[in-house]
């Protein structure tokens, strides 16, 4: 958690684990003390504009977590309604993490002044926010954005969400190493990565194996960018962004991601979008992104 | 081309084919003259308050229509400029067929009152319209919603749009047929559609024939509704819209193409949207689609 000033600088910050308590109440009693300790962290003393939450399956429209598969915290969280009892400002919002990201970097980072583009965040999974019109998408239900579970194969690999082949098996850190599994058992060039064990092997290895010309490991990130590029051709034939952020730790292979992800976007696209719509890197501090993207949402509602 | 009121009654109409004339001059003159004669036909006169137009590839920002693959005109063509000379309305708006279709939908059809829906119109192609927070999605270069050019399968069928496996490729009348043509090839039941020959086969001699228990037809008719169930599915995970409509030659083969359609969406869906999406027919009629698109253009805009 952070205390964020409207031009994005974070001026007070705290944390606590997610995942210590599955007692909700008891959980957000210890958050809200913890929240009001970071306010007096601050000299001089702040004016509090709003609290701005970005949560995993966070849903915007009730202010509620809802059947999230990596919280303690079963079934549907009232959050926004908790923090009314405990927190007197106007604007209390809270929205999912990409969501938020997205917001984020529209408000302080690369998305400034833009009305339409795509928030791909690419972590341990595949999330994703999408502005229409200079507004969040959220849909009839709150739960829009959810590019991560659109379907590359459907007869593809199992997804946690219970499906086959969705983009986030193939886009996200597990899915590389999925990827580069696959291409240890059908290639047969030598590979440092053929004393990986699949515990051990992170994205952040591939990545180094990739940049000493691994042919595993530039393979996988040719063939992560394949399908990713695909799908956000996909993606472009439904909202027509000016630019798709991409975000997080795959983002960070840089041109390892970035040039296989463009060419296989571009080569995929209907010719009516192809070179307008710009792939670039989130302008937000990775480190931050989360406290910058849940305070935008404060700026956002205010605006 | 027709004179609607706010109620969505056609009071006047005429029409002139699109594919007499390559010079664009004479027949946006034509037109004109046309447009000033229909008027005219109104009995007690009437006071118009804009003008809609419906174009293939019509780009609403721009007013023009471009590159469209099925028009005699060719490159760019400036039709709301041209109608600016000939009329002094405060409202003239141009946008694809699609998109009219879906905001007659929202202003005379199902979709009243629904802030996010997607229009799904099923006919020689699959063309689509998306419609969130109350508004058309046309995206940043005028050009969203091409959910039929969305790819099912990068290995798949050709495509018009010079690519493979989209969309409008399995789900349109011709895409039915190729189904079917598949699937005389592949299975070994006799049917009545072995008598028939690719030029002359229609997506109703296939409805007609599934309504009399043909298995090739019935088999056709379930796997375009695998396809187009996957794909909405996708389009669900994007803007998560409160319902689908479904329009055109295709979607009027009722439960034919819907409960396939519907059972394939619900399974490929990721289950936070699960049972909660409608599968709706338009309530457009079919002949006047066109017609009451373009008109509701003028009345959104008015709104």
């Amino acid at each position: 958690m952070g205390i964020v000033d409207k031009d994005g600088n974070i001026i007070a910050r705290n944390s606590m684990p997610t995942k210590t308590s599955s007692d909700y109440h008891a959980y957000m009693n210890s958050l809200s003390e913890l929240m009001k300790e970071t306010v007096a962290l601050v000299e001089g003393g702040v004016d509090i504009k709003g609290i701005g939450v970005g949560a995993p399956n966070g849903n915007y429209y009730n202010g509620t977590i809802e059947f999230a598969p990596n919280l303690k915290f079963k079934g549907i969280v009232p959050v926004v309604e908790f923090l009314k009892t405990k927190f007197a400002f106007d604007v209390i919002v809270l929205t999912n993490d990409a969501n938020a990201a997205a917001i984020g970097e529209m408000i302080y980072g690369g998305a400034k002044g833009m009305r339409d583009f795509i928030m791909i965040t690419l972590g341990t999974g595949v999330g994703s926010g999408i502005v229409v019109n200079g507004e969040m998408v959220y849909g009839h239900d709150g739960f829009a954005g959810e590019i991560g579970h659109t379907i590359f194969d459907p007869n593809g690999r199992d997804c946690g969400c219970g499906r086959k082949g969705c983009l986030e098996t193939y886009a996200s850190a597990s899915g590389i190493k999925r990827t580069v599994f696959e291409l240890l058992a059908s290639m047969i060039e030598p590979s440092s990565l053929r004393g990986a064990n699949f515990n051990d092997l992170s994205a952040k290895t591939i990545d180094e194996a990739a940049r000493k010309g691994d042919k595993i490991a530039l393979a996988a990130f040719d063939y992560t960018g394949e399908v990713l590029g695909l799908k956000l051709a996909d993606a472009i034939a439904h909202t027509s962004p000016q630019a798709i952020f991409l975000f997080g730790g795959l983002a960070q292979a840089g041109d390892l991601i970035f040039e296989p992800t463009k060419y296989y976007m571009e080569e995929q696209m209907l010719s009516i979008y192809r070179n307008k719509v710009k792939l670039l890197p989130s302008e937000l501090p990775p480190g931050d992104a989360a406290i910058l993207g849940a305070s935008a949402l404060v700026w956002k509602e205010l605006k």
